[in-house]
C-alpha cells in the first residue's frame, strides 16, 4: 500500500529565516513562499532530487502546526506524505486494521491539489503520517 | 550541495512491534532487522520506490537513540539524511557558514559503508540532519 515519499514537512517559526537556512548554509533549490490560508500555513518547498522537504509556517489564527511549534518552538520535522494509488481502499484497510483516521475520516484535499489523509501518531510510532492519492 | 534525500530515520521502543505497524497495518516492504552495535542501533529498512525509511531501535547501553527514547517513549522522526557529493567539501562550507557539525567534526563510516557527518539540530530549525557521501 505504501508508496513514494511525496515529502517531508518540517515546521518552522520564521519562513523567511529557515529559508536563509537551506539556501546559504545548505545550498539548496527553493520555491517563493506560497500562502494557503485554507491549510493554515505558508509553504516553501525543497525540491533535493528524489523527493521534496516542505518547510511550513503558520498561517493565520487556527493553525495546524501552532501547537506543533508551542512545543518546539526551534522547529523540527513535523510528518512524512506517502503516496497512495487509492486513497479510500488505503483508508478502509487502515481502518480496519485499528488504525485512526485524523478528523472526521473523510480525504480532504491537500496543498497538491489531491485528497489526502492524516493517521493518528499515536497508531505509528509517535510520526504524523500523511497520505496522498498519487 | 544538497542532494537526494537517501533515508528518513524513526526511533523505536520496540522494532518488532514497529515493523509489524508497517508491515500489517500500512503493507511495506521491510529487509530482516540488521544489529549495528558500532552505531548503537538495531535497523529496518523500508524501501518506498524513492528513498528509504529506516526504523531505529536502541543496542548496548550507549546507543545515540536512547536520549531521544528517553524524551519521546512511543518514538518519532529522528532524522533525515542528505547525500552530498563531497563530504568533506560539504563539511569545510558548512563550518564556514557557522554550522555546528556534532562529535570531532571528522567524517565517520555510516551504516550503509559510506562517510556521514551529522549537523547540530539547534542551526536546522530542530531538525537533526545526517549528511552522507554519493
Amino acid at each position: 500500500m505504501l508508496g513514494r515519499l511525496n515529502h517531508v514537512a518540517i515546521a518552522v517559526p520564521d519562513l523567511a529565516a529557515a529559508s536563509a537556512i537551506y539556501r546559504n548554509t545548505l545550498g539548496a533549490k527553493l520555491t517563493e513562499p506560497q500562502m494557503l490560508p485554507e491549510h493554515g500555513v505558508t509553504v516553501v518547498f525543497i525540491d533535493v532530487g528524489n523527493t521534496k522537504i516542505e518547510l511550513l509556517e503558520p498561517l493565520g489564527v487556527d493553525s495546524p502546526i501552532a501547537a506543533f511549534l508551542a512545543k518546539n518552538p526551534s522547529g523540527g520535522m513535523h510528518h512524512v506524505c506517502y503516496e497512495v494509488p487509492d486513497i479510500v481502499a488505503a483508508r478502509d484497510r487502515l481502518k480496519e486494521q485499528g488504525a485512526r483516521i485524523l478528523g472526521d475520516g473523510e480525504p480532504k484535499i491537500g496543498a497538491h491539489g489531491k485528497p489526502v489523509l492524516f493517521l493518528h501518531p499515536k497508531d505509528f510510532n509517535g510520526t504524523l503520517i500523511e497520505l496522498e492519492q498519487e
